[in-house]
Parts: structure tokens; sequence; C-alpha cells
């Protein structure tokens, strides 16, 4: 969480020459996202986020990201909406970056939600599935269950330098979920990454989602089982029921679940428990001590992971 | 420039109920500030920046930095003013730190003032200075030139890894400016830090003066000097002659400068020199990679120090 390419109110400036949205009032980076620099900008004409794209979103999945949050917004859903410049783009270049403006959503994000919040992040979620939909374009889940097999290799051999039996978990839950996974289920473009930072607050109701970059194609189905490893595990780890049930019954309250999903929520739970534990794995083992950002533990998600591994049934999330 | 203390909305939402300042409407980390971490905050009421205190500023100091900034503010000083809690504090405890809710401000710092801004500045540093008088607290200046000597001993030993002829440069220029140091001239409360940085500007006039975590009992002139350093070089380090004089123009036109303190200002100017050459140094070889701040390159203050070694008289300031 930090900024990495500095703007100096100069270059701000002349980028915004190329915008219609008035003077600087207030520009402030700030610490927010995985990897990008983002500011906190105010004009006469309202509040914006400035982005700067750093190297992990590429430069061609920027028509993706960006012409996704045009079309959910356009689609009811509040989110940032990217405002164009005059020559009619939705991205254009500063500090040498890919960067883009957008309208700024006002809203908390909780760290402790409760039953309620996840039902209304579950709503949300939902609708943010019905609202993909007619999308033209498509990307690649480059982090979904057939990209695992570089990452677990990438990991095993030090696994265990950070929890006792970390290997044999991974390994054997990679082998048991690969074999395992449904691949008809309805499909569309999800969000990837909904947990609780990424989901604003106003008076108890969602006011906003937020940070798409992993947006992509992929099981509607996914999503959910994302947000239940994000939303309802306490801080102990322990699994919260009451959540689940309150997350998952109001998502299919708004979108129905086959059966098919339902069936395949346990499994589905363990794959996004498991790339979370890789790639907050990896990021551990490989973290640069120069860089930013300090990298997050990644025995919250084998300990989540080791959970869905007894589940049997939707049962035990409450349904 | 980051967030060092990270603070969850439920923890903001428990430290808000002791003031009256209404709900969240937004809550961000802002990359800003020193060492501290700063969040911008904004409620139904009003915009505000939340900043939680870490090791740096010592806590004993606090009474000094916020009661400056009412006693400022109430004096016509456009500075953040803590805003009091139901019990009447300026500040409070959160996340295990000191921590105080101030108004924001709006406007931005430039990067690369021109002359008409330095002036601007400049006439604000002057006002600043006379707002002051009266304020009951004093503090001494940690970084005056009373405490040079342990910063040049730590640096001495490994000045030369970073530029060849760096010791024998802070020995030499340490010698000389202690023994020639002017300790009689008119002295108050100044900012000891008023870079641009902390300077904010709307439609090209002064909005506001911030992070006054330095500020200090000191010579009035001697702020001045900082200001000469930080605003009247170009980023190749050449000196502005036209930046140097606006600055002291329209800051002698607001608070008339002594003959004493003219004449004082070239070694004023050499001191501060050193000032932020040493503590740039020390910062640079004492880096700690795991630390969320860059280090800033001490090199950009040795070459001014060899600048101001070789000024003769405030006429080559343009005066």
């Amino acid at each position: 969480m930090a900024v990495y390419t500095d703007v100096s109110y100069e270059e701000l400036e002349s980028f915004l020459a190329g915008y219609e949205v008035g003077a600087p009032l207030t520009f402030k980076g700030i610490a927010e996202g995985v990897e990008n620099s983002n500011y906190y900008l105010s004009t006469g004409k309202g509040a914006f986020i400035l982005t700067l794209y750093e190297k992990r979103v590429k430069a061609e999945d920027l028509p993706f990201f960006l012409g996704l949050l045009e079309h959910l917004a356009a689609g009811g859903i509040q989110c940032p909406l990217p405002v164009r410049n005059l020559a009619g783009a939705q991205s254009a270049t500063l500090g040498g970056r890919p960067a883009a403006l957008f309208t700024f959503l006002n809203g908390v994000s909780l760290r402790r939600p409760e039953a309620g919040h996840c039902a209304a992040a579950g709503t949300a979620l939902a609708r943010m599935h019905d609202a993909g939909k007619g999308f033209v374009l498509a990307r690649r889940n480059a982090l979904g269950h057939d990209g695992w097999a570089e990452l677990v290799e990438a990991c095993i051999p030090r696994a265990d330098e950070i929890e006792k039996g970390l290997a044999q978990l991974i390994r054997e839950a990679h082998a048991d979920i690969t074999a395992d996974w449904p691949d008809a289920l309805p499909q569309g473009v999800i969000h990837a990454d909904l947990f609780p930072d990424n989901v604003l607050f106003m008076n108890g109701a969602v006011s906003g989602l937020i940070d798409f970059y992993f947006a992509c194609n992929d099981a509607f189905a996914y999503d959910l089982a994302v947000m239940l490893n994000a939303w309802c595990f306490e801080p102990d780890v322990a699994f919260n029921v009451t959540k689940s049930k309150s997350l998952i019954a109001a998502y299919a309250k708004e979108r129905s679940l086959s059966a098919a999903e339902r069936e395949a929520l346990p499994i589905l739970a363990r794959g996004a428990a498991l790339r979370f534990l890789l790639t907050r794995l990896y990021d551990w083992l490989n973290h640069d001590p120069h860089a930013l950002v300090r990298p997050k533990d990644p025995r919250d998600y084998s300990r989540r992971l080791r959970f869905h591994n007894k589940v049997r049934s939707i049962g035990e999330y409450g349904l």
C-alpha cells in the first residue's frame, strides 16, 4: 500500500489539460490498491481517483478493465467510472505509465463485516454478475485452476519453511482439486477478488465495488467461493456459518444458483483457498525487502484450505 | 511516504465516537508526511486529516505542536487546526498511538515553484512568524546548530562512500559555521522545514502551511535560510537568484529584516544546507531496507552547501 510513481503538480496539470474536469483543489497520493499508484484528486467538478498502472497490470488488459467498469456502471453497478478525456480515450500516459482517471466513490471498507454486511455484499456480487452480461471483451483467469500448477511448482520446495506440512497440503489439495474441478458451471465476468477491502459501505448498504484488476471470465460460483473465504472466517480463522448462510442466501435471491453450482461450492471454496494460499506464499517467499508492500501471511489461507478440505456438502456452509 | 499503522473502520468508528464530526463517508490512508500515518477522512461535516504519531514525533512534544497550530490558526494562518474531542482534548489514542484529527486544507504543493510562488511563500512565512508571537510553549530546535556535532560524528566515517571529499566538506563547514554562528538574532517560533511540499497553493496563492513537526524556537532568519535552500535551486542545483530575491523581498516586506539578520543570511543558509545534508546523509547511511520510505539523496545538499560556502554577502542572493 504505497505510491510507486511520484506525480508532480506540474505533471498533473499537463495531464489534466486533456480532460474536462477543471483545476485541482486537492491532490494526494493514497495508500490503496495492490501494485498501482493511486491519487485522490478533487476539482470544482467533483472528486476523482487517478491511477497509474505499474508493472503488475498489463497495458493490453486495460481495455478489458476500463471497458468493464464502463459497462458495469451503465448497468447500474456502483463502481469507479473511467472518465474519458477530450480525445475520447479511457486512459492516457502519465509519468511514463498508462494512467486513468475515475469518478470517486464515497464509502468505507469494513475490517470486520457482520452477517448483514455479508448479505449486502452477496447481493452486490450477484448484481455485478448480471450486469456483466453482454460485455464484449473477455479475459482469461490467469490465476484460475489451470494456472495453479506453475505456482505450486514454484512454492513447494520452500513451503515447509513457512509451515510444517505445507508442501504436502498444497500438493495433495492441488491434485484433488484439479481432478474434480467442475468445468461446466455457468460462466461470465467475475470480480475474482471481492474481499472486504474492495466493497465500500455507507450506512450499512453497499455504496461501491472497487479494484477490478483481477476481473476475468470464469464460473460465477467461483466468485462466491472467493467471498466465502474472504468474508466468512473470523480473525482466528474460525468459520462463521451465520455469515456464509447470509452471503449465499442473499446471492441466490438475486441470481439463483443451479443445483450444480450449489454442489460445486465446497470444491470451488477449496480452490479459492488454494489460489490465495499460493499467491500469498509466492509473494512471501519472493518478497523484495525494498518493496513498499508488506506481504500477507499465507497461513491464513492454509488454515482455510484445511477447513474446506473437510467440508462434504454445501450444508456445512449453512444451507 | 506510506501508512505505518493500519486503522480499521471499526477502530475509526470507536475513535470518532469521541468527536462531534459525524459518520465517515470516506476514509483512506494517504502517502504523506515523513514518519506519521495519515488518513483522509470525510464526513457530513467536512474533510479532515487523521494523524497517528509514530515513533519520530515524541508524545511530550504534541502539546507544543498542536497548541501551536491552534495559536497560529487563531492568528489567521491557514494551517491544519486540531479538532478538539468531546473531552476538550487535542489528541487521543488510536491503534496504540497518540492521534489527532485536523481540519483539511485544500490546495496542492508544487514541485517546481516559480518566482511568484517563492514570493507568496515568503510572505506566508513572515506572517507565520508574526502570528507565532505570544505562544506560551517553547521547543528547542533539536536539529539546530548545537545538535549537529553528534550527526557529524555519526556520518563522517562513511561520508566518502557517498561522495569523494564529503567528510572533509562536512568537517570544515561544521567547524566554520559553528565558530561564526550568530546567536543574537531575533528569535521566535519557526517552521524549520518549509519546503515546497509543505506549502499548499490554490490559483497561485498560498492556501495553507502544513507539517509543523520540526517547528521550534530559533532565529526567524534561519527559517528564511531553510527556504533559500529549499525553494531557490533548480533541479540541477543551479541557484536561481530571481527566486531568492523574490522570496527575501516578499518576506522582508511583511516582517522587516534587521541589518544583523541580512548580514547573517549567508552563514544561516550554509547552516541550513549542512543540517539537511547531515540528516539526509544519516538516513541514507542508516536506511532500513524494510522501511516504507525511500531516503533522499544527500548530494542535493552537499552541492547547496558548496554554493553557500562561496557566498560572501546577501547581495549574491539578489538583494
